[in-house]
C-alpha cells in the first residue's frame, strides 16, 4: 500500500486537473468509478463485494480517501487489489489534484477498472470532479428515506444509487415509497440497487451492471 | 417556522461572531447545544426525545441547519417548540453568522437551553465555533465502529457523544469493545450514552445529564 500526503497548495485548480487526467484514463480505455457517501454507508463494503465478484477476470485498482487513517485500504489490500491511499490530512473530499498524483503510482497500462473511494460525506464531494465515468452513491436503509431531498446535489448527479444494508428494512421505519419518488423527482435517469453485503441480495445484478460499463468502455 | 437564506458574504469571521453571540448566551444564562453527526445519524430523532422529556420544564429553542429544506424543523414545529431554520443553500456546516441571524428571531429573554442541529456531516462542522457549552455528537451502531478514529475531530471535540439505535446492535458487526476503545484514545472525558429513539433506551439519563446542566448554566 503506497500512502500519499496531500499538501494544501495542490488542492486547486480543480476541474483543469481532472480534464488532464480524464484524457489520459479515456486513451487507458480506463473506466472510473466515483465512489461516494455518507460516514458509514457502506462504501467499503460495497466494493468489497465488488472486489470479490470482479477480482479474477477484471484488472482493478483502488484509490483510498480517507482524512488520516489507512482502516479501508487495508481491508481493500486484504481482498488483493493494489490501492493507493490518499489522506487529505482533515480535508473534506478528494480532489482531481489528489488523484493525479495517487495516478502515477497505478500501473495504468494494465488496468481496466479504477474505483475511487471518496471520503465519507454526503455534502462536499458531490462538487468535485474526478474524471469519473460514473458517480454511484451509496446510502444505507438505517439512514431513513428523507435523504436524497436533504442532499440533493449528491443523488441528482450520480448516476448509480446503491440502497445499501437492504436485509435490516423491516427493523427500520424507511419508506419505499417515497425513497423512489424522491429519487425520481430529483434524478429521472439514475439506476438504483437494493443490495446487502452481508446476505448478497443485489451485488450480482450490481456487479453486471458494473460489468457490462467497463467492457463497453474497453471496447469489447 | 421562520427561514433564512444564508449569503456568501456573512461566511466569514467566524470566531469573532462566535465570541459576540457567546457573550450575550452566557449573559441569559441560556444553555446551548450544537448537535452533530453524519446524515442519518438520528439527529433530529434524539432531538424529539429531548423536546418530550423537557417541554413542560425547560424554556427551549432551536435553529435547524440545512442545505435547502425545512424537513427537520417541521418535525421539531409538530413537537410545538420555536424553531429557526437556516438553509445554508449548500454549505457543509453552520456558522457563528448564521447563528447570529437566527438568534434576532430568538426570544432569549425567556429561553434556558438553545439546541443548534448541524448539517449532517462528520467533518466539516467540528471546525466552527457556534458558541455552544458543549457540542454533542451522534453516531448510530450502523455506521459501524471505526467511525471515531476515521473522522476524529468531531469526537475529540465533543464533550457527549451519543450511541444511536443501539436497539439494533445484535443485527450488525459493531464492536463495542473497540469502540469505547477508540473514543477514549480520542477523548477521555466525553461522556457516552447509548440510546435508541425507538425504544427509548437511554433517553432519561441523557435527559438527565442535559437538564442538570441547564440548571447549572440558569444558576438553579
Amino acid at each position: 500500500m503506497k500512502q500519499i500526503l496531500v499538501k494544501k497548495d495542490i488542492l486547486k485548480n480543480n476541474n483543469s486537473i481532472a480534464d488532464e487526467n480524464r484524457i489520459l484514463l479515456n486513451e487507458k480505455k480506463i473506466f472510473t468509478m466515483n465512489l461516494l457517501g455518507s460516514p458509514g454507508a457502506g462504501k467499503t463494503s460495497v466494493l468489497e463485494q465488488i472486489i470479490e465478484n470482479m477480482k479474477d477476470d477484471v484488472n482493478m485498482s483502488v484509490i483510498e480517501g480517507d482524512l488520516y487513517t489507512t482502516k479501508d485500504a487495508q481491508r481493500i489490500e486484504n481482498k488483493g487489489i493494489d490501492v493507493i491511499q490518499v489522506n487529505t490530512g482533515g480535508a473534506c473530499h478528494l480532489d482531481a489534484a489528489m488523484i493525479k498524483e495517487a495516478m502515477d503510482s497505478i500501473d495504468i497500462d494494465n488496468l481496466d477498472f479504477l474505483v475511487i473511494e471518496n471520503v465519507g460525506n454526503l455534502v462536499c464531494p458531490a462538487s468535485y470532479d474526478l474524471s469519473e465515468d460514473i458517480k454511484v452513491t451509496v446510502m444505507s436503509i438505517t439512514e431513513g428515506n428523507d435523504k436524497p431531498l436533504k442532499y440533493p446535489s449528491m443523488f441528482q448527479r450520480s448516476q448509480v444509487i446503491i440502497l445499501n444494508k437492504i436485509d435490516i428494512l423491516e427493523f427500520t421505519n424507511f419508506n419505499m415509497d417515497e425513497f423512489y419518488n424522491d429519487i425520481r423527482s430529483l434524478n429521472k435517469e439514475a439506476k438504483v440497487f437494493e443490495v446487502s453485503c452481508r446476505t448478497k441480495e443485489g451485488v450480482t445484478q450490481l456487479c453486471d451492471y458494473l460489468r457490462n460499463l467497463i467492457n463497453l468502455k474497453r471496447g469489447n
